[in-house]
């Protein structure tokens, strides 16, 4: 059974599962493990490790529309440098200012690989689901797509510096917030934008007619090698952390005043099916 | 550097951490990893391997004296199996049900070994820290001691059903609460009495005098070789989830009437040392 089997198997033994984050008591609750190997390319640093495993956890609690108020982690290494675990607990530390929450401390583990597992907790009595998506919304995004991509590129070539300043994403918590009142159906794009609006016309039974141009990320232009290259990383490849949602056209003008960063309509809300300029968006992306 | 430097490292860092769960905001939040091998010996089932693991993080919910609200985890391990993951859950569930907690899911990822991570939240305005004993309080202990070590033996034996019993413990979130407004320190006894005694005497600036006899789980007396391997098991062994606290004389009784266990007076806080009927008692225990 693969990992997406298996969640289907605990989603319907668990009912407050299958969001982004469990909601419970006015709250939200996520955890999320990252191992060196699929998620920290060689290169990142401790401080970025800490920043983005931290920023992954925050990244769940904006897509519920929550406020973020405390986040913990564990900190598995084969061996514990003093040097790495204080830039890991500053990137940590950091992440939680840029949103206003509060990193509260954790575990260390001896483990083979570098492995983290942070947890954020947020606030909200009324969260946005990914369910609620309704035919004729305007489907948006937040921000740019593709920074990720990107980044796992410079990575390889060896352009840590540039690398490790795009994989610091700024979780979207305060356009969760904003959004929470005019968004029908969110997620986020840690799957890549694909696979998300494929999640998110499952959960809400619903398809979505996406148009380009993509708000693809300059960062993408600098690696891609061809126009399909550019798609794939914009589109498929992920963990890039914005937030996709829909909302009613009427909320549109309003929603887009009140967030704080870009936010692009990129296509409407249908009875079924994904699209892109009127061809099938296949449901793929990064497989955690 | 060993996980024991890690943490003073890391405890200068960060001013919320250092106790069984970081504190914020009217909440206790905290997180723990767990391997098969150091945690789950073979013939644990997956149904007492979650108990066990959200029940270690309930237990750290308890030693704060706060109620425990939520838990989630992360569930790491080579491969999914339908049974496996089911029986998982129903352990996770079973031992949230027992203490009016909510198991309400997590995550999944691909692991070498069964890896559990397990994060719970509580609720408290008010939480017990480790430190604030006073010389002359008593010192408690909750339960019986050597339940997980007596354990571990029949897990070796091949004695894997009572085993398995043994290994699901009660987190003492009832007794936590109850002695919230009694005890004047408290933490769970998981790296064993000796080693938790000589925490919380650092914490608290303290000393104590224990005196035997101990409340030693019968259990131990099955699988023990002698008095010192009786003493072994009960005092250092630890993986145990009793809370260790102390308290003013004048509260004993009815703290005693009031948490709905055995609670057991062990000995008396003192200006420094940590002594068992007199003779220093080793700074030894369970290395997580």
């Amino acid at each position: 059974m693969d990992e997406r089997a298996a969640l289907d198997v605990l989603a319907d033994r668990l009912p407050t599962a299958g969001d982004d984050c469990a909601v419970v008591d006015g709250q939200v609750l996520t955890t999320d493990m990252l191992h060196a190997t699929t998620d920290f390319p060689e290169g990142t640093t401790r401080y970025t490790a800490g920043w983005r495993a931290i920023g992954a956890s925050l990244s769940d609690v904006a897509s519920m529309g929550a406020a973020a108020t405390a986040t913990v982690a564990v900190y598995g290494a084969p061996t514990f440098d003093e040097d790495d675990l204080l830039a890991f607990v500053d990137g940590a530390a950091d992440v939680c200012d840029a949103v206003e929450a509060e990193y509260v401390g954790g575990d260390l583990d001896s483990t083979d690989e570098l492995t983290i597992v942070s947890t954020a907790l947020g606030r909200t009595d009324d969260p946005v689901l990914r369910s609620g998506a309704e035919v004729g919304d305007a489907v948006c995004v937040t921000g740019t797509l593709g920074r990720s991509a990107a980044a796992f590129r410079l990575f390889e070539r060896g352009d840590v510096e540039i690398a490790n300043d795009l994989y610091q994403f700024l979780p979207r918590v305060a356009a969760g917030v904003a959004l929470r009142e005019h968004a029908t159906a969110m997620m986020d794009s840690s799957d890549g934008l694909a696979r998300s609006l494929h999640q998110l016309a499952e959960a809400s039974g619903c398809g979505f007619a996406v148009e380009s141009p993509l708000p693809i990320d300059p960062s993408v232009d600098d690696v891609a090698t061809d126009d399909a290259d550019r798609l794939e990383l914009g589109a498929f490849f992920g963990e890039d952390f914005e937030l996709v949602c829909t909302m009613p056209e009427s909320n549109l003008s309003r929603a887009r005043e009140e967030v704080p960063c870009e936010l692009t309509r990129i296509g409407t809300v249908t009875e079924s099916g994904v699209t892109l300029d009127g061809d099938p968006l296949p449901d793929r992306g990064w497989t955690h």
